[in-house]
């Protein structure tokens, strides 16, 4: 299969459960919202190091927030509810409660909740107050700059992580390219995230170490282009640049769409030669995502 | 004492001891290296509940660094060595390593070092090597996109986190532009940073709770401008607008320099009233930081 | 004089009158709004061989715009109304009707008008309406992405051009970075824009020249960094780096303010020596704007 | 003809010959480059009211530049070589000479040949020198913040004006998507820019006018969404959002590259409907761009 002239191989993406929150935050103005959602998601491309996934979803123009002000979405990542739970608290506690003007809302209407907000308001020792916005219950908590605005509860869902593809490209300049047009394309679908600096990683890993038995995980040399005349590679001889975009998403269908969307974009530019996906023979992961199903 | 019209009160600011890394981020643009050293930075607004204090503390140009790549230096912080070795390893190893076209270099020559890359490198299953750029040793790590460049060992020493003013203006929005002027000057101080969203803090704390005694910390009630009328505050009658800028930096000096810096650069603007600064009457901090001192 | 141990010279900067007109540009998001903003005001540093003078003043948020949603405030200026006639026209015509979801208001009330948008509205084809937005007079212009709404009249006034200082630093970085402290701040001033690149003049001219007869303007050799040793300079010994702030005006009192804000910012940075300014022994310019005076 | 699900039209785009230069700005930082840039060709989208067609090409690391400094290309362009001639003097004489810490360099190799800098020199008044930088006859002009470099002659070349594709999506937010998506890939060709607002159009023109004879060009009212209802649109019923990408290119070829890598990156957002593409019946152009042929 060739989109643009790029084989798409016929392979699969393995992708693992996840729990998912989706939140809202607001500031006074759309570049101030970005400082406060920036913050709270950095430090947080793969729960193999960082204490978790996430990443800016899309913007969210001010008729569409419950106070009025533009905002962006993020989500907030982990396997476990424990560690969300944990994450919720300090990322919206350390980093949206202390930026200017900012304020949080719940995006994901969810049975299974975070009561992220109801720990939080006794920051406010007893000046806390409980408001309703545009029919959703938040707590008024006075800092220095004003009062803070924050959902009461957070949902959280059983989503999707690990939707990947890798992009193999004839140099690294042009691997870095079409990841970038991935990545924007992928600011389209909403409910999706790529968690990774710039939305791509520049390294891939496998399970375990041939060498270090110590090491759970090690570099894929399979994937490595500067070892492909010294191992069994997996890439092509004529690439030289190969990054991978990794999705987490709120579903299997917008990862889904992500990958779709992501792999266009990507064939859009000059001198990419094929799409490929990780998976580890789908023994891992509970989603399989093949690349030729998604057109 | 009056700068440009604006009082700058006679109080002084109470800095604490931290242990600080300055570390390079290079990459092949600019920008690029903004990715990285933005995710390694994140979720890092101060150690009572984020897991360390950093930030991106100046752009270094391409001709003063050892791959001639244009680069950003930043700071990561933290009160224990333990806990620092722990950052430098994530924020490094999945933030920076993971990034495209990344490399970390030591900006920081002390006797105290942290191993960093001589555990990262083992992530090369054998394929890494030792090498030498620009006289400094490093490590070469094969990833999927080229060879990762990681400076062997990070420098670290006793630093001084806390440095602090607090800008009184006379509405919310006077008080964010005078605060955005501060954190700009605050750049130009190398060795520096303003851990906080966006560089300022909405919010302020005080030690305990008058309310909730489960609490180790909470608002200070005394410096909320909308709760003026219920407490015995300490914002001046005038003033609707209040944001503080927090610094860290590797020695007094360069933190009394940022104060300074920025200090000058929140009383151009119009509106602002009042430079004051937050201490705990001396019994806390090992740093008194005279406002008047600084001129 | 000093501010922060920088050195203000007892000198004045001599302003010229010129017609402006303060428009505001508004789009879906702020970040498109500024697209047209900023290609509507390109091309226009000086009316020495610019066709207009012209430049973002301010951002203005959705709660302050008549169709709620956020914008820019733009200046464009020049001394003649025939010039600035045309100028509208096609800066708005080409810049700002052809961008994405953009409109464009008036912000200046005054007797004075040009009918731009009543020339602009036949470009409806008879599709155009004539409406009402917040009490305004706008016509709706159908074009391919939607209607094009632009307020019928824009009002100019007598204001005044040719505000300026010149920062003085040890060398060119520092002078660089305290020119960008002083364009930030005033930014903050509404009403005044820096049309310059970046909001800062490289290089400095004299009317006519010593060698060639033909010119009417050319280097003043006297405040060339580079020409210390060659000419009878104006620079001091230890000054490596020299910029000139331009300020444009709605009136007197802005361009002050605008002075007075960009020169407390621009003492903010360490290695600032001195700050002066540029006038013709005030034979050409109606305004006499001293430095002493701001304070 | 489908990419993705999205009709391609078996229709063409009918460009025009235009007169281009293609020239590089360099800075101390790629961000005081890209302010240059801005300046230089802003109010720039189309030669019908604008003084000339211009837009940023592409961003030049260090390493590719002779002076090894960041630097953006940038092209301008127009019908007559003695309007660009003009152009290039003003453009560059006054938006980069005034930039802090810019140079102006040739990047097209030609016989034609515009003697810009030849006249610009002399502003140094006699200071002016002529070097050589990287095999390069330079002019060095003393400035008040150092030397201005600008090489002596800019080539400049027949090229092509007028590429173009309409994206026809769902609604308008789509549409703005989908067109940033395909500048951002037409940004990935080098020697072609694309000179409108943001790089997409939001109006169309026909020749002429229906209602009033004096108008040169008019609303294409059969490619106006709103428009639908009332003439025999052009528009497919379910498309609520138009925009059109305008390409001018060194030469056919560039301007094809551009056009296929923009519709493919256009195709990859969810809500697009069709790509189609502008002409005058062949008649007026001399460039036939079929949309098919391009795949």
């Amino acid at each position: 299969m060739e989109i643009n002239g790029v084989e798409i191989k016929e392979t699969y993406a393995e992708g693992f459960g996840i729990k998912v929150t989706r939140i809202l935050v607001t500031a006074a103005t759309a570049k101030l919202a970005k400082i406060a959602a920036t913050e709270a998601t950095g430090y947080a491309t793969s729960v193999i190091g960082c204490p978790a996934e996430a990443g800016i979803d899309c913007f969210v123009p001010s008729e569409c927030t419950p106070d009025g002000r533009p905002g962006y979405a993020i989500m907030i990542c982990h396997a476990s509810k424990k560690a969300l739970d944990h994450e919720l608290m300090e990322r919206i506690g350390m980093c949206v409660l202390t930026a200017p003007t900012a304020a949080a809302f719940n995006l994901l209407e969810s049975e299974d909740e975070l009561k992220t907000a109801f720990k939080l308001k006794y920051f406010g020792d007893g000046f806390e107050k409980d408001c309703c916005i545009d029919g959703r219950k938040v707590h008024s908590i006075p800092i220095m700059s004003g009062d803070f605005i924050v959902e009461s509860t957070f949902g959280f869902k059983a989503g999707v992580a690990g939707g990947n593809f890798f992009i193999l490209a004839k140099d690294q300049i042009t691997g870095v390219k079409a990841a970038q047009m991935a990545v924007a394309a992928i600011r389209n679908i909403p409910g999706t995230i790529t968690p990774f600096p710039g939305g791509m990683v520049a390294s891939g890993s496998k399970v375990g170490s041939n060498k270090y038995s110590f090491l759970p995980a090690s570099t894929n040399e399979k994937m490595c282009v500067t070892l492909k005349d010294q191992v069994d590679s997996d890439i092509r001889e004529d690439a030289e640049g190969v990054f991978e975009i990794v999705i987490d998403g709120l579903d299997e269908e917008s990862v889904k769409k992500a990958m779709k969307a992501g792999i266009v974009a990507a064939c859009s530019v000059d001198g990419v030669l094929e799409i490929s996906a990780g998976n580890f023979d789908g023994k891992l992961g509970a989603y399989i995502l093949n690349l030729h199903d998604l057109f």
